[in-house]
């Protein structure tokens, strides 16, 4: 992909200062970019670096004045940060996610069904009795179980793995290598100590616009649905239990993990690496820290809980202060002994 | 798949009280279910839920005496929990698990066997000299290396990943992503501070009835085997090392790790997101709760160990009370300081 | 695979001492070894098990004096260790990464490129306008996306997912169902609590004899490049984000996950489950221990981390050692009390 500074100045409805013919062929941080590069300048923070960047051109305010001369050429624009992300958008598409039309070999048995203007890469397989929408984009490699339904404007990305009986929205986004229904763990022990496998029948839903991280697993519900509300994002490595119910606009991030029949509410934010015990109800808006460990539900809104196990961020962070300090705490304990009971005489 | 509530009292030897012709198409439990489910009743401390359930039918007890009228259909059974278990391991035999037949394209080396009534989706891969047992069922997109060796009855799901020379025995499940065999993680330093890979040239050995989660990971063995022991249970995205070696009827929870070389006994309970350290030994029945890291070795068996270092559970729940109670302990300790040794005078 | 006694003499320079026709069909550590087994001996430690060995070959040095008769034949070499090391990479090139030649179906667009004697697994994928080296080793269900470029030498295990735009370098190994290129995890809150996607452009570079471990997953970058510098090894399970930037000879250990736009330098050791925030700097020669949690940059170099949140760790131990006897110290801080304030009199 190539362009010239003129033909982006002249979609963002833009005018060039400078040389509109400069060849462009990437987007880049204003601090890090090079010849060939696009970059942009929004915040009145970066503006040195505007005098001194590497970029082809810039898109800036078109109410900015300059301090001094810039090397690069300008593309003026109403707001720069708007149209910066336009581009990146753009880009992102013609790249990668506007791809259409059927790769040989790709796999789809005949009772399943899929809209216009989708793209089946090579070696994808979707089975029995799936209704797929339009405008899916399905990357080499994926697999979709039987009786999945999908809704439009979807993107599955290289091998994700979609059980059967799974319902997918609209507008979603499951990266690599994510599971999606796999059977919750669930086993009853045995009088001999062994387990007997419980079956899992249930299955995932995730509502619109959801977005599923790479390689993160997600267990579909003994009966019933575990089910990703409308706007979460789950990062890469979650783990997510059977029946685990995760509600609309929360964050879940890397690495952490779910268990079973917990209810997450709206508008939370789960920090990475964070565990949360089985059964639990969190209420809307609360934030978990980075590795912290639940073990009780929390039913007032808006409450921060840090610490393995967790308890409320001020709390937490006063007790760690003190706990780096634990040495000390002795050494002064062991004085006011020393004070309280002095040596016996010899 | 619909029956009516006569034919589900047939194959389960019940009696029918209310309308048999009715259809069922789902399980359900019995506090969730909608019309066209059939739900059960086992515990006594559910029966409310009977008398307001949306289940078209219930498997109940022959003994039940009813305390109030019924809208749904009644099927009366010996032991309703074990009948409906029987349903759901069949509904999963006939959804998911009793496919049976080869899907084209499907890739097998002319060197590799695989017994008779098996199932191989399209684009499932078997590398050369295989011995697959009968009864099998390798979901698209499976891959398995040279010299692979499975029991009877095992099930791969889709996009599992099996390293060349992995042995697995008769009844094993392994989840969608799940990689078995992958080298361990062995590097020697260099004088100049990089690091030599070691070859990675042992096994995995998955006994029978063993269950691998999804997106799970189990190194081989430097040389020898890491070996997964008789029914042990391991969860999704479980890391194991090479070298290690789990007992029998173990079962280990999602994202917890394994260094290399540990040993753990029969009848153990790690639970999720734990750490353990390289060539310990834990004895049989260890507990090891959520999170916690565990650097020691333990001879005695049945040992709770929690915390990051871990120890005796007890100890640690009662440190861990303490510790969100420190800036408390600082300030009695302060108090005991000023009493001590009081201001100077001016 | 077999060889006799004799013929790996031969190729190693070696003397036979014993009968040399005997065959050999695989390595093993000497205390485990059994019949058709080659071992060695480097280490005079592990000198005993020379005489009880089972082992039919043992490779042993020159200057080895024998203290008591040996059943099993010897292999006399210089460098027993070296010679041992030879063979296990002997072994592991010809059972798992000297595969050539291509097996169909395979994919690869007609404007990609490969180098000479290279393998390509079936089912494997290559995109558009991608430009692949020489004695490269694409095993079964590779997908490579658009544009990639992958360095002389360099394996990628079954699974393995490479999105658009990923370079990768010479001789690196990436390990099965691992991810590189996925979106970092960016979105931008909105008014409403919801969260815009921030579309991801950049890419991941791995450069020359990098390892990365299985289902393994690294974000591109949001613009520029997360890279993974010259030789460092990345275990299983890792999560790496967007901008992160790991340096030379850098080992990071399964589970661990490495936030937004962090660096960390050369020679660093992150044990495993450790938790980095983001936009950190690490210097040279950091080791951080397993399960800690980093929420500070390090300045000098060669600092020793644990705990979560972490600080050195000469005082975490110290602090470790006191937590687990709080109960103590607060049983002495009460008698304390008690003495300065005696119970007031009825």
């Amino acid at each position: 992909m190539e362009f010239t500074v003129g033909q982006i100045a002249e979609v963002l409805h833009g005018t060039v200062e400078g040389r509109g013919d400069q060849q462009i062929n990437r987007l880049a941080k204003i601090e890090e970019a090079q010849a060939g590069s696009l970059s942009f300048l929004a915040n009145p923070k970066y503006e040195p670096h505007l005098y001194s960047t590497g970029a082809t051109a810039v898109i800036v305010s078109r109410t900015l004045e300059l301090r001094q001369p810039v090397a690069a050429a300008l593309i003026r624009v109403d707001d720069p940060y708007t149209s910066f992300t336009a581009l990146l958008e753009f880009y992102q598409q013609a790249t990668r996610t506007g791809k259409r039309g059927v790769e040989e070999p790709a796999y789809m048995a005949a009772s399943s069904r899929i809209g216009d203007n989708h793209y089946r890469g090579a070696f994808s397989y979707i089975g029995e009795n799936c209704e797929i929408g339009a405008d899916v984009v399905i990357f080499p490699h994926v697999v979709i179980g039987d009786r999945v339904k999908i809704g439009d404007g979807t993107i599955l990305y290289p091998g994700a793995k979609i059980y059967a009986e799974t319902v997918i929205g609209r507008h979603c986004v499951v990266h690599a290598g994510a599971v999606i229904g796999s059977d919750g763990f669930g086993f009853a022990p045995q009088p001999d100590g062994s387990y007997r496998t419980i079956p899992q029948i249930g299955n995932v839903v995730l509502q619109d616009n959801v977005s599923i991280g790479a390689n993160a697993t997600i267990d579909c519900a003994t009966m019933g649905a575990t089910t990703i509300r409308e706007g979460a994002k789950i990062d890469n490595l979650v783990q997510i239990a059977h029946n685990v119910d995760i509600g609309r606009h929360t964050v879940v991030a890397a690495q952490t993990g779910i268990s079973g029949s917990t209810k997450i509410g709206d508008f939370c934010v789960i920090a990475g690496q964070a565990g949360l015990a089985g059964h639990l109800t969190l209420a809307n808006r609360t934030t978990v820290t980075a590795q912290s460990g639940v073990g009780k539900s929390i039913k007032e809104e808006g409450v921060f809980l840090q610490g393995s196990p967790a308890f409320g961020l001020r709390d937490s962070l006063r007790a760690n202060a003190l706990f780096r300090h634990l040495p000390d705490l002795e050494r002064r304990l062991r004085l006011l002994e020393q004070k309280a009971q002095p040596p016996e005489k010899p």
